[in-house]
Order: C-alpha cells, then structure tokens, then sequence
C-alpha cells in the first residue's frame, strides 16, 4: 500500500547526470546549463519526484524542532503542568513551522546528559527549560553550547537569557495576608524543594507577609515536599503532628494541596473549616476537589504560547534582556480557606511565639 | 561561546578535493584512493571534524524519531493520561536510540492534517497512536502510508496492526458485579463518546453484568460525558436530575468519577454512602480524593514500555498479528463505592423498572 518516493539518485541516474547535478538543477543554480535544467525540472515532474523533506532540513542545517526535556522520576506519574506546557508549546511553535520533541528523563545527574544528546545530536534547534533551579547547569551547558532557549522561571546564575515566570513573591505575599486578615496566626508553609528557583520567591513572599503583620518566621512551620500530592500529604502530617500544628497551611502546587486535605482529613479535621488550604496553579481539578481549591492562578497556556513568541524573537535575533516577563498570579478563593475555627486561642498561641523570639 | 563545527564543505575546501570524494573518503569506500583516504581521514582528525549526526539522519534515511500526537481542545487542560504515556514512551525509545517527537492537536478534521503533517514532512519514522476510534481514519491513513505504527487500543477496521488494549469489558463487568453484590439496582453508567472505541466494550461489561443480575438495561441511566472533571460533573447532574435516579454510578475515567462526586455532593448527597462512584485509570489523584476513589486500574506506563518494544519488533519485521495483547485490569476498591443508602425501597424501584420492560 506503500507509495514509494522517487529518489534523487534514482532520477539521476535515469537521466545519466550525477546527483550533485540534478540537485543543482532543480536549487536553479546557473553552474548548471539551462537545457540541462529544462531536462532534469521536466524529468523530475514526470516521475513524481519531490525533494525530501529530511534532506532539504539538512540543507538548511536545521532540525527545525524544538526540545522539551520532562523530569519523570522512576515509577512517577509525570505533573501535567508539563503537559499543559507541551500541549500549549506544540501548538504555538507549529504555527512557526517548528515540531515540539518531548523526551522524558528522570531528575538528577543523567539529565544533564539528556540536554547532551538532544544538542551533541542536532535533535533540536533550540531548547525550553522548565522548572528552573538556582544554580542551573542546563543553562549553563546551553548557554555554553550557544544553542538557543528560552525558560520557565528565572536562575541565580549570572547569565542573561530570555525567561518568563510568573511572581511567586507576589503570589504567597498575597495568599499569605489573606490568611493573616482572617485571623491565621501559625500559618504553615509546604514549599518546592530548595534548588528550585521558584521555591525562594514563594518563601519570600510569605516571610514578608508575616513580617507586615508582626508575626515571627517559625521554622518549625515550614516543610518542604516533592510537589506530588503524596509529598504534601507527608509534609502535612509532619506539621500537624508538631506542637506549633498550624491553622492554615500554603502549598507550592495544588497536588500538594489536596495532599495536605487529605492529611487534614485524616487528623479528623474538615479541610476549610479546621485547616485552612491553599494551592498554587489553578489546574483543572481544583474546582472539583472537596471542599473547592482555593489556589493562585497561572496561565500555564499563554505562557506556552509567549515562550514560542519568545523563543522565536531570540533565534531572529531580539537580545535577551529584551524577552524577560514576569507576571502576576490571580489569587482565586473557592472553599478550602476560612477563618481559624478558635481564633482567640489561635492568638493567645501566636502571642508566645513571638514573645519567645 | 558556541564551539563551531567544521562542515564537510570546509574540509573538502581546504584538502582541494570535492565534497563527494572526501565523504566517500571518510566513508571507507574504495573508489577513492587508500592515499586519498588517509590524506582526508588525517585532515579531518586534525581540524576536528566531526560528521554530522544530522547528515547521518539523512544517509541513513531515517529521522530516528517517533511521533505522538497528543489531542488537545483548545482552551482544554490536556488529559494527564497522554503526559503518562509520552513519559514512558520517551523513556523507552530512547533506550532504542529514538526519540519521541509530540505533537499537540484539536481532535476533529484538522487532526488527520496532523498526522500528515508529520509523515509527509519526514519528521518521524513511526508513530503510536492513543485512544483509538472505532472507525479510526488515522490508522486508515497510516496504513495507507505504509508508516508503522502502534496502537494503544483497537478498532473495528478490518486492519490489522499491533496493539495493546486493556480489557474494559473485563473491567466493567467486574465494577458493576461489585455494585450488584453491594444491592444496587439502579447504576448509572457515565460513558466515554461512542465514536471512542473502548467505550463499546466497556458499556458491553456494564450490559453483562446488568443481565446476568436479570436488571433491564434502562437508557435513563446512561449518559455519554467529555473525560474531564466538567463533563462527569455535568453528566451526573444529568442522571440526578432524572427521576430513575441512580444509586451508584460507573465513570469511563477518574476524572470523571472525581466531576460526578462533586455534582453528588452539590445535591446534598455524600459520595461513598448517598452516592456510590466508581472511575477507571487508577490516576495518583485517587488515592487523595474525599473519600478516595474506587477505581479500576490500568498500568498507563507498563503500557508505554510494552508499546516501545512492539514497535520496535514491528519494525524489525515481526507481523502484526504477533504484537496484539489486551491486558485486565484491577478493581481497587477504596472509599467511594459502598452499599445503597435505603437498599429495601430501591429494590422496589428497581422491581418496577423491570416490571415495566
């Protein structure tokens, strides 16, 4: 059922002519007669011949795809956070004639040698990062290699590059007074694993929020979990089980949200009404979760999309310090935040706290 | 920073020689000279040339990658199923030296230009294909093509090509066996879109057991929904709204289930005691659930491997025929289903239904 391509060597030597001719024939180079053009142009319309495709991306010496490298630790369903990133990415860049090349790779030193391949194999033109760390050796090894990319979130590093992240500072800065103005005093945080770039800026939005409203930063109420919704519910236990348990609790994604709901549950406490939770994301199931997510929103699609505006602007040749963003997320409150169920008590406890400090 | 490559045409230029000589040189074929030869193989060491892994793509005629195209509404959350199979699958080819080249698309007619898109522009040497339809023009197209593939899920064309299927009769069979045993009468069954081939051997479990329990089929109870938490939440409403009513309900995915526990909810019903639910994939989201979903499991990244290693087989020439597998998948039973609340009065009911067939 196969219909079979006409060679280019095939329809050289049809013709009696070498394949650097015939391909310079129908390139309508002039080192080549103009009956000897005439020739090959009419023989190659006779027998179906249509130049390749793979062959014409090696003239240009482009692959004209672009990579994505997944992190999926072993025996770990993949956050969809990259999926929508992937999804929005493969759409935009397909309007630009660019092919999206997904790999998956486990997180960890092995990864750095799938970056190699991609780029060492001419797999890709270009690259995106996602999840980007402080001190970032992808960037450092693209960014050495000169293969262009563009990145999800910012690094330490003391390299330009064109990025766009969202404000995780600004975000928990946010989440975190509306807690505090509804009377949450020992509010927890889960946050993102420390090498994470972003983990800091939430941290810190946090930490501000609490210095505004004269509540002492309590290490005993900050844990960290693997941004699955098992390692919120680890964190969650770990701080509930604390003397300092906190009425409230901000999760650096909302897998680790409904982690912690469900760690809440388990404690006998009704998650909204005994615990305050909030996520970060807004991914689809929020909405439908028991009680309703309330979340920080980000547009995880039009940040694909702005990446490929990005990224093609950078390969054309805008400089980097021209394609940097940074946006705001959309505090979004549903149901799984309330005030603390004994705020008075609550205040009594945060009152030694800080006069402890 | 970038280290560049010297291209053939710089070496040839350098040694006077033409571009074809000195390839065929480097290539060891014996229309050159054994002079020659070492002259170019010597040249090349010395200026660091390094053939081009693109150009060794081209030679061999192969892209060494393999296509996923993954479907994608627009203004939709892609499905984290396809994320799970794009992780194993990535993983998988690559220990074959391929890549997995995702695409994301809308279903519907520009899909199959997709599909195309990626076969006629020589941008993948196979293709896996994912929630396959009865009457799939895709697999028509590709097997038109003469492009191997491999499917994760069958067809009713009369095509044969490998597959990997899981068995959702088998599943929902034994889903609504373990309803009936609880003393429901009135199941609801909250279907994928017909045009969806695993949806008709999973109605076909649900009709099995219905009969084997002398339960008419009663249409009230089925409703088609999107595969998302929206559309199990709007198709539930449907079924609660309708006055057969169901005591228990079967979803064609989790996400789904996870809709239908919260339209439940939003009735004033408590899912697990007012309402039993149950999904199917097994996604890591139904452990955390409130109550924690009984589901049927599928092994999504098993599944990924063991397409990965019928493809390849496939493309080393063993036949279709050998590389077809359907695989069973297990109940897990957790929180969400549970015996009717008033089981005395919905026998009745269900006794007048069937008096009414």
């Amino acid at each position: 059922m196969e219909t079979r391509r006409v060679t280019l060597k095939e329809l050289a030597s049809h013709l009696g002519l070498s394949i650097t001719t015939v391909s310079r024939a129908l390139a309508g180079y002039d080192d080549v007669s103009a009956a000897t053009r005439r020739r090959v142009v009419e023989a190659a319309r006779r027998l179906g011949y249509r130049p390749d495709p793979l062959g014409q991306r090696l003239r240009k010496g482009r692959t004209e795809a672009v990579g994505l490298v997944i992190p999926t630790p072993p025996g770990h369903f993949g956050d969809p956070f990259f999926l929508e990133l992937a999804a929005s990415l493969g759409e935009s860049l397909q309007a630009h004639g660019l092919d999206l090349l997904v790999t998956a790779c486990a997180p960890g030193p092995s990864e750095l040698e799938c970056y190699r391949r991609l780029v060492e194999g001419r797999r890709v033109d270009a690259l995106v990062l996602a999840r980007t760390r402080r001190h970032d050796e992808r960037i450092r090894y693209l960014a050495s290699r000169g293969v262009p990319f563009v990145c999800h979130g910012r690094s330490e590093l003391a390299l330009s590059f064109p990025y766009l992240d969202v404000d995780g500072e600004q975000g928990f800065l946010e989440a975190t007074r509306h807690l505090i103005r509804l009377g949450h005093r020992r509010i927890g945080l889960i946050n993102a694993p420390p090498e994470l770039n972003f983990s800091r800026f939430r941290a810190r939005g946090y930490a501000r929020a609490l210095e505004e409203a004269g509540i002492a930063w309590d290490d005993a109420l900050v844990v960290t979990g693997d941004l699955t919704e098992e390692g919120g519910y680890r964190a969650a236990r770990e701080l509930l089980a604390r003397p300092s348990r906190p009425t409230a609790v901000l999760c650096a994604n909302d897998w680790m949200a409904i982690g912690a709901m469900h760690a809440a549950r388990e404690e006998g406490m009704q998650p909204g009404e005994d615990l305050a939770v909030i996520g970060y994301d807004d991914i689809p199931v929020a909405r439908f979760t028991h009680p309703p997510l309330t979340t920080l929103r980000q547009p995880i699609r039009e940040a694909g999309r702005r990446l490929t505006e990005m990224l093609v602007a950078f390969m054309a040749g805008t400089p980097a310090e021209a394609l940097q963003e940074v946006w705001v997320p959309e505090l979004v409150v549903r149901g799984s935040d309330g005030p603390p169920r004994a705020p008075a008590a609550d205040r009594g406890a945060a009152k030694t706290a800080m006069g402890g400090e």
